[in-house]
């Protein structure tokens, strides 16, 4: 790895250069993060939604392992650094005018996130006629792991 | 859809709550918005990600259908309604701390992006060893849709 030099971004000129050229040209919003989409290569299922400052992307490229930036704690994240669930990185791709990232992931034990579950979307809204206030169902029946025993003290990254 | 009720939102007042349970209690950022990842119902493909306001996230709720904010345009945006690449939805999920929303829908003609492409992530990154500049690979080898027929003068939505 340390024979790879750092990648590097071009400028942004013009929205043809943007959207049909081949250059990475990624836009950073105004807390320099880039939303990442991540899904199982396998099941083609959304895993979760995070974010990438530039740091965190130079890294997902060179190192083919998923790097986030955890707004909660306000650092560099290596998926799977606690908890051993770490993502491989199938494919990683990135959208028309290149402000968000989709990573196809492999997964050892095919889990992602830190409540436990399968995929951080293990709940569904229910669409169309209905009350006002809709009641969420749980699409994933169990846990896959006990957050407890891989996270232990750690405090919990959702912020209300 | 007049007898449905305006969708109402929960207060987020615990972690166990806004995790665990049953209420719909979304977490909007500064700017009103909450993310979301659109994938096609068939293919799992990763099509678009988007942001909703709260009004957007209601008016997908009741009507089955997917609204975004368009953050371009500055306004509510029923998708399709200009091009007629309407988004059925067939499942929609909440995340973990219910601050990303996941669609999976169905599009008359299988195509998103407004460039053109099926997927608005037509472009893959090279991951792993390699060049300082990575050159973006087109993984969607002809457009699905001429966009200038299809949107005319409209304005480009990308923003530099």
């Amino acid at each position: 790895m340390s024979s790879t030099p750092d990648v590097q971004f071009s400028k942004r000129l013009t929205i043809e250069q943007v959207e049909e050229g081949h250059e990475l040209a990624p836009k950073f919003d105004e807390h320099g993060l880039i939303a990442c989409v991540t899904t199982a290569a396998g099941s083609g299922e959304v895993l979760m939604l995070g974010y990438m400052n530039a740091e965190a992307l130079k890294k997902t490229i060179t190192t083919g392992e998923a790097h986030y930036y955890s707004r909660s704690r306000k650092q560099l994240w290596h998926k799977g650094a606690t908890s051993g669930l770490v993502q491989k990185v199938v494919e990683m791709r990135i959208d028309d005018d290149q402000d968000a990232v989709w990573l196809r992931v492999e997964i050892p034990g095919d889990a992602s996130c830190h409540v436990g579950y399968r995929s951080c979307f293990y709940r569904s809204i229910p669409t169309g006629e209905g009350e006002a206030a809709r009641e969420l169902h749980f699409e994933e029946s169990e846990k896959v792991f006990d957050p407890k025993k891989v996270y232990g003290d750690a405090p919990n990254p959702t912020i209300l």
